[in-house]
């Protein structure tokens, strides 16, 4: 990972990202210091990314917490604490809405300062510190990092063998290093099958509205030295039906009981045509993308983005002015058109209700804790 | 018509074009006075639409007949005369190779400066000047343009009726008014439905890369006061799951003589989701459009367009230096996939070699002349 740059890290008293909207052209670091420039860098894009979104949640909540940290704590300054993660949890949630990684990771938080303060119950002396809650806090939001980047392997693992000998896959979106806290979902298995030597040769749907395939997928993989073509999200249909394209793999941003899956806009397309052409189409995620309280894909709420990012690209208008444009962000695609899915503890065959479950019940701390 | 810009008409010596790389945010008129500016016209897509480069290399050659043509004519010049129309015709059919129109105007035009120079069998004095000649092409010029205004305003009338009540059309690039001589193929049934009083709304694919929905569709439907809404082509698979689109129509580069289309890349990624989620797709089609030569629709040639018009977004990079972009402009849309062909003389159902075959059968100078 030391070649490639870092998408989410923190720096004392500072949740550092880099600027995913300049990416390729610039390489900008964005540093939060308070809890406001965390939420609008999760709205606005300048992180994106299910388990990204996460990490930086997490590292929002722990700037959160060491806000008027100090060694010594009434009950009432530990109170006060927990009010504030809980606040933030509010503020930081509602920023993407489709993404179950954000709310699972700031709910993670959250419990840990939680079951500090129940100490509070223990004599005077043996309170912790808002100074010791802020540091746990900020551990936690490190394990998070940690453990995402060793799913993101672990998945690389799993899910190589699945490439099919020629290695043509084609992928949508961007569910790579920058989505994550590094290595990817869905470029995982690309990576780990780069890495072993073995023949792969990317096509990289470029992802429109906002272009994370030409920008960010092009890019990681150009650093990576894995071969790619670029293709127009329209191209992916004759790519396949002229025999370019031996499988699909993409991420997740919400995997629900019945396996339906949330992902970028355009996934569901690709689904249907892998389907048509008898393609292999599987799902890269880690089981923190998992949400077990919604039985089937269309109760996953879909992120309608603001219309300008359509009718717009860097700033510049590309329609005419008064036209209306629509913006749904995420698609579901039903279970029934998956392959598999891949996580860091395996791939899942269907039934995938089943699997899943099985899953989330050997977790480590992955499993969604609130909703 | 007459509040509509038009695409491409004649002044004297000269071939006019409105400049489609500019539309909307300009309106620039090119005026082409030699065959290399009309040459580079429809190479660079200053004008592009399948009838509007046939109504432009049509006039093309009208300008190349122009040139050296006077009253009194020697057998050697009308000789020369014809040698530099079948020069033209060359130069000008090889700068977009997937659409028949183009090759099938210039075809027609040479054919008439053909006729002609053949009653040089007569006794001298009744030669044709060339000056007479080169007016003859100039009328077959404007005959084309004329007949495929005709022809537009036919489909319509005969496509108006496919349209489900709600009418929620969805349509990929611009087959409009600035694709042919006027009215459009695919937006001819959308524009008669809706001057009839019908409910329409379109869905536009914005149609990467080059943004012909997002730009001309979108502009000619804001001018003829049609509702619309602007999605990029991963949506569409997303729309008609949700129930959102009832049908599908789209133009034709060219249409073979088992049925199969060829038409702008993504079109046949439509006609997959149209057809799994079992929604009628309609190809709009004059016949001159249609080419009996080719049996199936994998022997039309494919154009290859230079990869940075993906790479690229008006003139702004988007992808990252060092990437390689793959550019067919076309697909191929399998005539299993299409549920009706509308054309200027009615609507053809499967089987379509037979609806074809009698079509060019009743033609009025619209069957492809020489291939």
């Amino acid at each position: 990972m030391n070649e490639e740059p870092r998408t989410v890290w923190w720096e004392p008293g500072t949740v550092c990202l880099i600027d995913q909207r300049r990416l390729p052209h610039e390489q900008i670091t964005v540093r939060c210091t308070d809890l406001e420039a965390v939420a609008y860098a999760i709205k606005a894009m300048q992180v994106r990314g299910a388990p990204a979104i996460g990490c930086t949640a997490a590292y929002g909540m722990a700037l959160v917490a060491q806000q008027d940290a100090r060694p010594g704590t009434s009950y009432q300054e530990a109170l006060a604490l927990l009010e504030r993660l809980a606040h933030a949890k509010g503020v930081l949630d509602v920023q993407r809405p489709t993404a179950v990684n954000l709310a699972w990771a700031t709910g993670r938080v959250l419990a840990v300062a939680r079951s500090f303060v129940e100490l509070l119950a223990l004599p005077a002396t043996e309170w912790p510190s808002s100074e010791e809650i802020a540091r746990r806090v900020l551990e936690e939001a490190h394990a998070i990092f940690a453990e995402d980047l060793a799913m993101c392997y672990a998945i690389g693992e799993h899910g190589a063998p699945l490439i099919p000998p020629r290695g043509h896959v084609l992928t949508h979106c961007n569910a790579g290093g920058l989505a994550t806290a590094g290595y990817g979902t869905a470029l995982a298995p690309i990576r780990t099958a780069h890495s072993q030597g073995r023949a792969v040769h990317v096509y990289v749907d470029e992802t429109r509205p906002f272009l994370q395939g030409a920008r960010l997928t092009a890019w990681e993989l150009l650093q990576a030295g894995i071969p790619q073509t670029l293709i127009t999200d329209s191209m992916a249909g004759f790519m396949m039906r002229r025999g370019d394209v031996d499988c699909v793999i993409v991420g997740a941003d919400r995997v629900v009981a019945n396996g339906d899956v949330a992902n970028k806009i355009g996934t569901y397309s690709l689904a249907v045509l892998a389907r048509a052409h008898s393609l292999p189409f599987y799902v890269a995620a880690p089981s923190s993308t998992v949400d077990l309280s919604l039985a089937h894909g269309d109760l996953i709420p879909i992120e309608e983005r603001p219309a300008a990012e359509v009718t717009h690209l860097g700033g510049q208008r590309i329609a005419p002015e008064g036209v209306a444009a629509a913006h749904p962000a995420f698609d579901i695609t039903p279970h029934s058109l998956i392959t598999a899915i891949i996580t860091e503890r395996g791939v899942i065959y269907p039934p995938f209700a089943e699997g899943l479950r099985r899953l989330q019940g050997t977790g480590h701390g992955a499993q969604p804790t609130e909703r």
